[in-house]
């Protein structure tokens, strides 16, 4: 198959690494691609058989906009953190558009192609996320992209998903920050332990914000149920 | 030196690989001692240069106490997670014992001698807690064996020190053990962030609950500033 890839950082230059043994590859991405066979402007990857769109989540939906009119039956699948907003697109695109939700649910604090590694998504799970634009066809070839890349292909609606996301990116996210605030004059002396705690502190600023605000409501949810728990293990204490 | 090493799990199995290369090392316990020389009772460590204590926390100040009366001038130096209670057992000691605090931040999820390693200390912070019971030289021969181990000791005080490892060790304990109980049902599709920010979840329940309840003065204060940041990072949310 032709495949495009729209934003070739980790995600994207990974998937990329991982399809194009068995697959014809380009990508765009004004940062640079690696040596992945780049394409000069977006509508460039057109046509194709998938369009993988991993840019910055801010972008995902303004990506998939711009794809979607010369679309001409590829597949539009995005990769982002969250789905909702890409739900919400969907319900509005052009009719013949086919666009499935995908979230791989692997990643490091680093970021760019330079962190990209064929074997990133090796046995990790992969939520497919089936849109008003989606059929079939299109939810199949999905699956097989994710299984491709030596993921676990799961499928899971818009809704549940951003819960998902919430309870496993934003609450541990928020969580990390707080922690990390809290043991900054002391972090000289920190642990294996304490380091682990704050790892996710790491995550690039624009990403952490995304995650956050742009999942606020499910992601207080969260933060309220992780209170409790935290208040259990509080009175646990004596 | 002759160094003796009473409780040979994960810290003292570690130091004894540490320190044999350059002194004469045994070890006691009763749940063996791997390929370190062990004795049969923990008074055969005496007489020795120093006796390591690296029991398990609730054992240190029993250790303490049974070697107390027969060291004859060599250093007891508890290696513990927690330093008040050895402080507080060194006031009452007799006044020729010759008690030093230690505790190194390195250390895993794993426990016991087959996690033990020669490098675990490398490079690491290691405090040496002065008590009623230390003198220059006991501090001095303290000092020595942190470095020989390979890390970097730092003196503290008793209280200072179970302050620090209320913030370092203790939250993000009850932090990881909240965020492990929030997220338990979807733990199935967590990705490394979430399985960094949940690895002290799985912290042997002993050990667990010794730097919690242990602790429990400094670890709720921890736990306040904690929630106040948490706060401030939710209110960034929107």
């Amino acid at each position: 198959m032709r495949i495009g890839i729209a934003g070739c950082g980790l995600i994207g230059g990974s998937l990329a690494l991982a399809l194009r043994g068995a697959h014809e590859v380009h990508a765009y991405d004004p940062a640079g691609t690696g040596d992945i066979r780049a394409v000069g402007r977006l509508e460039d990857l057109l046509p194709a058989d998938i369009v993988i769109v991993a840019t910055p989540l801010a972008r995902v939906v303004p990506t998939l906009a711009a794809l979607a009119d010369g679309s001409d039956g590829a597949l539009l699948f995005d990769v982002g953190s969250l789905k909702r907003d890409v739900a919400a697109f969907a319900e509005t695109a052009p009719k013949s558009t086919r666009i499935v939700g995908g979230h791989p649910m692997a990643g490091t604090t680093e970021s760019g192609y330079g962190a990209a590694r064929a074997d990133l998504f090796r046995g990790r799970p992969f939520f497919i996320v089936p849109t008003a634009r989606s059929d079939e066809r299109s939810m199949a070839a999905a699956g097989d992209i994710a299984r491709a890349a030596g993921a676990v292909p799961t499928v899971v609606s818009a809704d549940e998903h951003d819960r998902i996301v919430a309870t496993l990116s934003g609450l541990p996210l928020a969580v990390a920050l707080a922690v990390a605030k809290t043991g900054a004059e002391l972090s000289d002396f920190a642990g294996p332990g304490y380091k682990d705690a704050t790892r996710l502190a790491a995550t690039p600023p624009e990403l952490a914000q995304a995650l956050l605000k742009g999942n606020a409501t499910e992601v207080k949810a969260a933060l309220a149920r992780f209170r409790d728990a935290l208040d259990a293990v509080e009175r646990g204490i004596g």
